[in-house]
């Protein structure tokens, strides 16, 4: 299935081909690798492709929208399978996925609901507590443990949602479970208090309607860096804003930022979307909850 | 492929089948589903089998034993393309990857190399540059967006590893950038002081040799839990200790821990592993530079 945005890419791939001089709008375009000849882009695309590649490509968010329908549990079990065969460190599975199926509880989670909610947690309880049984100890109480065990639950998260792709059913990661008062999410599903934290919550289902469009992703200058990081450039600077502002890329969240009295895209994110929560000098509750979780180390030393 | 842990299951499996009582020895295998009767186990197998199912069951990690034989570039540009489709907040991809290919970096990286390092990083910089040069202004400095963006950039890894994985090539996530002397990896890519700060790296490569196992995995009680968070009880702390036991489910990273003169593998990796560096009151190096990052909070307000 072409996107929009895959189908204005073959169509100046096909000016440039046709010697249009389109080189710049093809730099322009996200996705579209540089240094690479038109030849060698259409025989990666051959050569490549695989059953892997389309699902990933065909992953997309749906906002919320699903229908009744339901995951069967047997589905489910499949995608949790597959979920825990990401990498971990130390294959200690420093994690835990609380499985929510009833959609009320869904909604007071994250603010969305579908068939199945996947909620992904950093975790130290099972391995703390089989310390304890074996008359060992173990404090996993640095930032270290919660950012590494925050890679390892993500790994676990993502693995989910491209399971879940492959067998037709479609997915939003959310962080909602972040907003509002987050104390209730450890009162919903029972969370321990201690070295286990919420991080992001998979919500699973069936949409209600295609998505009109697939998002458009960065790939080039600012995003990837060959050999060592570079800042962007003046130029790269003003092609990432042109980007943006470019409705075919779908890059944006708002198609009506310049109804909105904004002159770019990245103006209505910075001065309206990303000001949503009003600035503060306090700590956020994340930092307060990650401190109780034990997780903050001390400041002294 | 099947591999030896797969192999004994199906074993058990045809034992219970044969009405062997192995019902407590089948429940005590990771990987098998609670509640369901084998049938269905049978059937799940069958309907759900698909190609990227299997390069996901197909994932094993490469411990540095990688040849000399080099991944196209095309390749690379195929994995980047794929890992940039993860989902992300705002559509923002507050990240950046670091392409390394030259050995000697890797190594000094994460003592290990393979034909490529993708060094995932949380990143601000281009979206902060932005935001300057439309004379906006962007902060991202809480540990919320830290963790927001930690979570983005894990998802955009493992997307790349299930690429790359279809793609017939291996792959090792590392979280060696975090051991010894953090700094130097800013020093090594010229990553940015602030708002940036290296997350994992994914080397990938062919492996010398195919690794004699693949590792188990937990998805059982404490791992997965249904409708609430359920702590693990005796019996399930008892089932645990004696999974990471069992050297047929591969579950440990060390099989003489038992020479080794621990009663249980666990007890190797809480009284041995687990104390590789010595804990501190201090905070850790990572905290260091996280708040020189710019993401750890005041703790005033």
């Amino acid at each position: 299935m072409k996107t929009r945005n895959e189908n204005r890419r073959s169509f100046l791939m096909k000016g440039a081909v046709a010697g249009g001089g389109l080189i710049l709008a093809r730099s322009c375009l996200a996705g579209i690798p540089t240094g690479g000849t038109r030849e060698s882009k259409s025989r990666q695309t051959r050569d490549h492709a695989n059953e892997t590649l389309n699902t990933i490509h065909s992953l997309r968010t749906i906002h919320g929208n699903f229908t009744e329908r339901e995951i069967p549990d047997e589905t489910i079990q499949t995608i949790l399978h597959s979920s825990v065969r990401a990498a971990n460190s130390s294959n200690m599975q420093s994690y835990s996925i609380v499985v929510v199926r009833d959609r009320n509880t869904m909604h007071e989670l994250c603010g969305y609901s579908g068939s199945c909610l996947l909620l992904y947690c950093v975790d130290f309880t099972r391995l703390k507590e089989c310390a304890v049984a074996l008359g060992d100890s173990y404090c996993p109480d640095t930032i270290v443990d919660f950012v590494t065990s925050s890679i390892n639950t993500a790994l676990a998260a993502q693995t989910a949602a491209i399971a879940a792709r492959s067998l037709g059913i479609d997915v939003l990661f959310t962080n909602g479970i972040h907003r509002g008062d987050m104390g209730r999410v450890w009162k919903l599903v029972d969370l321990p208090r201690e070295h286990c934290f919420p991080l992001i919550a998979l919500v699973m289902g069936y949409p209600t309607e295609e998505p009109a469009h697939k998002a458009g992703r960065l790939s080039g200058a600012g995003v990837i860096h060959y050999g060592k990081y570079r800042r962007p450039a003046k130029p790269d600077l003003d092609q990432l804003i042109r980007q943006y502002d470019d409705p075919t890329l779908h890059l944006g969240l708002n198609d009506s930022w310049s109804s909105e009295g904004h002159k770019h895209y990245l103006d209505w994110l910075f001065k309206s979307w990303l000001r949503r929560e009003k600035p503060t000098d306090r700590r956020t509750q994340m930092m307060e909850l990650l401190a109780q979780s034990g997780f903050i180390e001390q400041q002294g030393g």
